[in-house]
């Protein structure tokens, strides 16, 4: 992801360190260029997927050096002051907001590896586990995951590898006696004794560690590489988990129109920094009912920060926000009912005309993919373009996905769907959540995205449909900075839709609003159309 | 694809054959579902790509099944009346048109191999040795193909395999001595030399027949599977294929609307058929200079016969164009100087509302994607949507790809680009012409299709770009039936395409019209913007 190519030069030390693009000069090609015949590349087995390792793997073959997995990894011998692994307390995520209790998923994926003739899954993925068991942690920041492996058998019942100080009480009731609790150090005994039996084994080598798939095979399993079994079951999100999204995006909506409003009545007046505004609004959102924790860290984008990419504020790089500059602001919450993942730009004191003309066009692709239509079978790399396209007519673009998979109280980023330019071939389905978020960076000057998260649905509202068709649901509800859109440049049906989701903004967080900022929202939800 | 469906049924023994969908039921899976343990398919070597082999084989392996070479095909041997093996003469491809003589090619691409440590490429498509060595032949209808198989070897070395009774008087002179004709059944024995002497051998899995794949290993060859060599510098036309592209089309367009001005004249009064109209236009592309023969047999399908994406009218099936009817042709000429594809549906008479309606939806599409720009690196698959969002929008779509890339004066249909819905990686790249194809069927009923070729090239008119952009050129020129657009339906932007497009088509092949065609022609372009 062209974002960290910025960042890099930034914070390393390039006196010790060689920068290489990772995608215009990738580190396979870099290694078969720069090895002789017979060197020998040492690799971490934990740190790599099954697919990496076959990937770098045939490449370097073929320029006559070999990948050597490592025994312990030599970063890690020198990493003297590397905090314990942590033990945050596992919770029951209870059946009302998971809407689908563990032995029910875990009977259906059992039943569908017995009808492969696959005798088990390996569930290395800390969310898939989650999911699996309706459990949430807390061991990875901003995320809700308890660091964890497991393994489903294709009778339901599942071996789970984990620390058990990390278990509260009740939570072995609750995971109830068909899961098994072992401790971390039991999962390679484990993964010998499938081979020694000679099972058949699912393992996602896009996900998997290439440990995992060595020591299954080095026992004598057949192992099958195959997506995630919880992935997509997973991604479609049922009605229960669809209802406490679209609540959660209510009270989200409401902290972020407080927050939004506190800051067009204050930053004009200067003084307000990124920290201070990103301070501001997590503490409109902490006290919100169902709020957890923030779903990532808060990008908090002032004038020629805000073109980073995945800018994270320092003391040291705190930018006030200037009148005349854009302020983009990129955050969420993990809610118990739902994880919501919102970007807004907004200007602060009157923008130029390049910045409007730039956040139309980003404006547009926004809308062009919030109002597309598209059959069955039709993959996020299909729709990409409709989130470029009015960029790329001038010359423009930008360096990262268009959507990413977002989970239900779970990772704001999650497979195996997404928008973006690289192929990929998982259709889109109804239930899934994505973001929705092209932008626009100029370097050293401003940054511009506009990100809604939206739901697949199936559309049901065309009379002389020939196919079965789905469209987006946006669920994210905030207002658009008006002062950074140029009409002429929208369509009729585009300003229908701004007009249109305005309303609904106002209508439906509206009521959760008072005073300056009830007064506020109305003025930025005014319709633009005639 | 889609369109062969319609087809089977209509021309096959359903007593005798059973159908199944090759996309929603694929042979392979049908295969692993219906055969037992330890069971053996024979496949024909020759008929089957080792990409297929390799796919298959994958699947059926996971069911214990296998697939096995074939020493003969047994339809092979109840195919009593099968036509002998085609003898075309083969000539040379001046220089001048092909813009590159063939030792030129052969060094460059020789040398390619020596950089990448590969010893020979085998070169399995008729298409790329006609580019590689600069010659045509007639073994294939429409095609100028010399039906043949070549190694090319890295220090710029080709053996040729093809009957030598095909070759003309001098074509050897033309060749040159770095070029040795061999008869074709000694690629097998060249083959196993290659294996013999430990050689690395590039073949393309996705074209190359598995026998060549098995017969290089068996003798101990190392098989590189990479792309044909020829594919992608064969797709990137050089300015002399330009020009006569471009020159090509201009005669080609003379002749369609020639075609259309007569058709405009006499179908509304009825009594045209399908035939007629198919002879008529040949005859008006036959009198033309450079011409050579048809690229492809001319779809030409009234009325129902329209919906039938490749539809072969036939003395049973021919039908008289009616009033009220749309009648869509699909044709294309191969002149010395390049190939031509184009497809325009007209209304014989007045079209309903509904023909009206989605006959603009395809059209959107068309000048969508006409019009589109992307940056380097940007594949037809990510452009594919584009043609198909309008009609997306109504839940409506058409079952095959919407461009192909184009040949010069070799196949209507060539790789490696494509734009189409299956994922692709190539990019595309100045120089390369595809076909911009979008359309609607409507079964029973009518076909609409919009078909245009298009030829890459870079984007030099963004004063403000930040990347380097391409975006296409449409070579065909013929008007688009006005009778079928619905002015409503387009923005202000499509109508300014619409009428840029007419008024090049007035100026760029009025002159070569007189008479009534003339006339037709400016009423025909007539702009439809204020």
């Amino acid at each position: 992801d062209g974002r960290y190519t910025l960042q890099a030069p930034a914070q390393v030390d390039g006196k010790v360190f060689e920068f290489k693009h990772l995608i215009d000069d990738p580190h396979a090609d870099w290694m078969v260029e720069n090895l002789s015949a017979g060197a020998r590349v040492g690799f971490d087995p934990w740190l790599h997927t099954v697919g990496w390792v076959q990937r770098v793997s045939a490449k370097l073959e073929a320029a006559g050096a070999a990948l050597v997995p490592v025994e312990s990894n030599p970063v890690d011998e020198v990493w003297t002051d590397r905090p314990p692994l942590p033990l945050s307390p596992v919770l029951p995520h209870d059946d009302a907001h998971a809407g689908r209790n563990s032995e029910d998923k875990r009977m259906a994926l059992g039943a569908e590896l017995e009808k492969a003739g696959t005798d088990a899954a390996i569930l290395s993925a800390p969310d898939a586990i989650a999911w699996l068991l309706n459990i949430r942690g807390g061991d990875v920041p901003r995320t809700p995951l308890p660091l964890s492996f497991a393994v489903l058998r294709s009778d339901g019942q599942v071996d789970l590898f984990i620390d058990n100080r990390k278990l509260t009480p009740g939570l072995e009731r609750h995971l109830g006696n068909q899961v098994a609790v072992q401790p971390p150090d039991r999962l390679g005994p484990a993964l010998d004794a499938l081979g020694q039996e000679g099972k058949t084994v699912r393992l996602d080598s896009a996900t998997g560690p290439a440990w995992i798939d060595s020591r299954l095979r080095a026992a004598g399993a057949t192992v099958r590489s195959e997506i995630d079994i919880c992935a997509l079951p997973k991604a479609r999100k049922n009605a229960a988990e669809i209802a406490g999204t679209r609540s959660a995006h209510g009270r989200d909506g409401v902290a972020v129109a407080r927050f939004l409003a506190w800051l067009d009545r204050v930053a004009p007046g200067g003084g307000i920094t990124e920290i201070a505004a990103e301070e501001k609004l997590r503490a409109m959102r902490a006290e919100l009912p169902l709020y957890r924790d923030d779903s990532f860290d808060t990008i908090t984008g002032a004038g020629p920060n805000g073109a980073i990419v995945h800018y994270r504020v320092t003391e040291e790089t705190n930018r006030l926000l200037d009148p005349g500059s854009l302020y983009l602001v990129d955050s969420g919450a993990q809610y118990l009912d739902g994880t919501t993942d919102i970007t807004r730009t907004v200007a602060v004191g009157t923008p130029d005309d390049e910045m409007r003309r730039r956040f139309t066009l980003v404006l547009k692709g926004h809308i062009a993919l919030a109002t597309s239509r598209f059959p069955k079978g039709t993959t996020g790399s299909q729709l990409d373009i409709l989130a470029r396209q009015f960029l790329w007519a001038d010359g423009l673009d930008y360096d990262h996905g268009t959507g990413h998979g977002v989970g239900s109280y779970l990772g704001v980023h999650e497979g195996p769907a997404r928008i973006s330019k690289m192929p990929n071939t998982v259709a889109l389905e109804p239930g899934m959540i994505l973001s929705n978020e092209p932008g626009y960076y100029r370097s050293g000057k401003y940054g511009i995205r506009i990100e809604n998260l939206v739901l697949v649905r199936e559309c049901d509202s065309l009379p002389n449909a020939e196919r079965p068709m789905m469209e987006f649901e946006t669920l994210t509800l905030a207002p658009i900075d008006l002062a950074l859109v140029e009409p002429s440049l929208l369509s009729a049906a585009e300003i229908a839709w701004l007009d249109g989701y305005h309303a609904r903004v106002r209508s439906e967080i509206g009521p959760g609003l008072e005073g300056e900022a009830a007064d506020w929202l109305v003025q930025a939800t005014r319709p633009i159309g005639g």
